[in-house]
């Protein structure tokens, strides 16, 4: 159970901004530098649409691997300021331990890298990915063209923006029964995978839906969290399909009027 | 003038994959880990599209601020392997221990961080950008309107895959003279801005053209090379329009049939 407190004013989502030579406004999307700092100690800073940040901060620390489960984040002080948003997390001291450890290891692969080993350097990206499954999960294309139906109403901030990502959880039948919203998709669905955590809703059937593209970091994210089917609107990269293949993440895209699966 | 070296067979850049329960084919784009390496010393892993790397080698160490010319760079070595590419660069000893010295400085940051400042972290995004001009260029709207129309046939791997992003340069009448794709838009943009430098043309008039939207990133390179105009597909973000703002930059943004300047 995790200690969540608010400091300062909740930031705007969007802003309204006049154009040039006219009297027509614009509603566009706030982007907001958002820190993740564990017991004291910087981590990342991600450029986000400043909402959801229990989420985001569960979600991030899940897919990063720096927590197992949404339990172990023991406190979340969220502060609010001007410039930014800075997500101060306490998490136990073994887990604070193995984030040193793996820190030192990459800032010493950094240092001492030869030459022939620039791509020591991204070993997450070349390490296999963990199975989600034991077999592919089948998913009906009535369920996969209802989510795709009923994402639209669950995107708020698009709705008045035009130009931010979702990522949406429906269930088998596919009903949208969570989204997340962000002007980056990789935040998009850390904000999702931490809401689900946090509702304890992630060992439920079902498929995460993508407003966008699949790239390898959605299909990384999807497997470290047990997700067994992506939904995406445009296509994936190859090397997302050979990652999604690895982890038996099965993986649609819309096409047309309809949905195909692709690998399998 | 750099020394270029290639290694290995080149990539693809897209390959055909067969969609499941028919016969059908796609093509869907390739994605490759590309790590950049200075003088021995491994830099960054970015996931791209593998192609144009002499390009992205100058373009990405120009925006990063690694070299302050692409003459900097003495030589390229591409090593082209299964796995990723490397790119394996050589620096003046003196930008050397320039990204050296920023280097510790970043860790030691990250290392004593204490928690009210996690953004302390986020330096680059908070300092302010430098001003390109004195005052922003005005970009007639039927240039803008041409450069629109004229990016598609500047996007072959796109027209095949439907799925990547494109980053173009035109001429102040709207004639688009060079383009650069990627599967990620800021790859995009590095490669065009490498492809600029190299043939000595950043100088020229004229204004960069995004097939995405606009966010602080795009701005921050885009001030960084001293690009005056930036014409995207899709609404910047409010954080992006402040930075554009701050540089004299002038964001133009496709709106139905026409074009609008924002902010200004």
């Amino acid at each position: 159970m995790t200690v969540i407190r608010n400091f300062g004013a909740p930031p705007t989502v969007d802003r309204e901004i006049t154009l040039s030579q006219s009297s027509r406004h614009w509603l566009v999307p706030e982007e907001t530098p958002v820190a993740f700092v564990y017991n004291g100690r910087n981590y990342a800073v991600m450029m986000a649409t400043p909402a959801d940040f229990a989420d985001f901060a569960v979600g991030f620390s899940l897919t990063e691997r720096v927590i197992d489960s949404a339990n172990d984040l023991e406190a979340l002080d969220i502060h609010q300021e001007e410039r930014g948003v800075e997500l101060r997390m306490t998490i136990d001291r073994r887990l604070s331990e193995r984030l040193d450890l793996r820190q030192q290891r990459r800032n010493l692969v950094g240092r001492t890298g030869c030459g022939v080993c620039g791509l020591e350097n991204a070993e997450t990206i070349f390490e296999a990915l963990p199975k989600v499954a034991p077999f592919r999960l089948k998913v009906p294309e009535r369920s996969l063209l209802r989510a795709i139906e009923g994402l639209s109403s669950h995107q708020p901030l698009n709705a008045r923006t035009r130009t931010v990502h979702a990522a949406a959880w429906a269930t088998l039948a596919g009903e949208v029964v969570l989204a997340r919203e962000d002007v980056g998709r990789h935040n998009a669905l850390d904000k999702l995978l931490g809401g689900l955590a946090r509702e304890a809703r992630q060992d439920e059937d079902g498929f995460v839906v993508m407003s966008s593209r699949c790239s390898y970091e959605i299909v990384e994210k999807a497997a470290r969290l047990g997700i067994r089917a992506v939904l995406s609107i445009s296509a994936p990269t190859a090397f997302a399909i050979r990652k999604a293949a690895e982890a038996n993440i099965a993986l649609y895209v819309r096409a047309g009027e309809g949905v195909v699966e692709i690998g399998a």
